[in-house]
């Protein structure tokens, strides 16, 4: 079973300093939406600061109790996969299994796509994203793998989480076979 | 190689009405950086009117010429990949080739994503997303080919456009393999 958690904290900025982002209404939905599609049941959101959980929250009963459900049962569906959590501890306390770490530069010792599909097949994994500009150092040391950067043409590599989310996820269930 | 195209019209609405959406700013930016990291070098945004292609514009301009682009050069970039086009017809004679529309429904003779995955290495393709509930049948009945829809696990197909842009050109160009 694989499970997804979206980090605001500890990230990076573009200057390379450890922040906590913001959270963006837009990540919740399209995490939700691309989560539940792919028959996941849990999206973890991380936030260390509680007025940030809270406005997670505050948007999540709009589509889950509130007006939103009823103009739109379908965005109040994917938004019961959602969970909000404090830190990437938290995380593991609600039962996070191995995770995942993925990242968008090289690390040593990183795992194949194809090493990672194997694994969430035979066990519980929780693939993490980072916001900002990734993943900071401990957040990738705090995690039981990290799994090859997503590689496209050329030296752009600034994919957008919402799209490194949905293409993560498609690669390790969306059927298609990798070579080992 | 491979184009891409998000048109705003002819879509539908959620009852199956024939509609032009609103153009968004987050999915100018998000093609734009997916274009780029996959190495596709035009992104066309389709709408019929003029106020919209003006606030494409708009925007587009602040990364490319204005301030955004001195503070995220990286947005500058991806922003040289877009083209912004009235219609499917523009879309034509702006030299797009074979074209290949998306579509979360099923549709009859849809080619598979290991044909379209060999087409794209033999030829010159564009491929064609619908913003709001997806591309109108007018729209599937003017592209060359459809592609079957991307399938998750289960009932729920409701993916955001800007994922499923992701995950499609991922499947054209990410190096997986499929079974033909």
């Amino acid at each position: 079973m694989l499970s997804v958690a979206l980090a605001h904290w500890p990230c990076l900025d573009k200057h390379g300093n450890v922040i906590a982002t913001a959270i963006t209404n837009l990540d919740l939905h399209d995490g939700a939406r691309v989560c539940l599609t792919y028959g996941i049941n849990t999206l973890y959101i991380v936030h260390p600061y509680r007025s940030q959980r809270d406005f997670a929250a505050k948007i999540m009963d709009h589509w889950l109790t509130g007006f939103g459900g009823e103009y739109n049962p379908l965005r109040k569906q994917a938004f019961e996969v959602v969970r909000i959590v404090e830190d990437l501890a938290a995380l593991r306390a609600q039962g996070a299994p191995t995770v995942v770490a993925t990242s968008a530069r090289r690390v040593r010792n990183a795992i194949s796509w194809a090493e990672l599909v194997s694994l969430a097949g035979r066990s519980d994994v929780c693939l993490l994203f980072g916001t900002g500009w990734g993943l900071a150092p401990q957040a990738l040391a705090q995690a039981d793998a990290v799994v090859e950067p997503i590689a496209g043409r050329g030296d752009f590599n600034h994919l957008p989480v919402r799209a490194a989310m949905a293409i993560a996820i498609d690669r390790v269930l969306g059927g298609n076979t990798w070579d080992t």
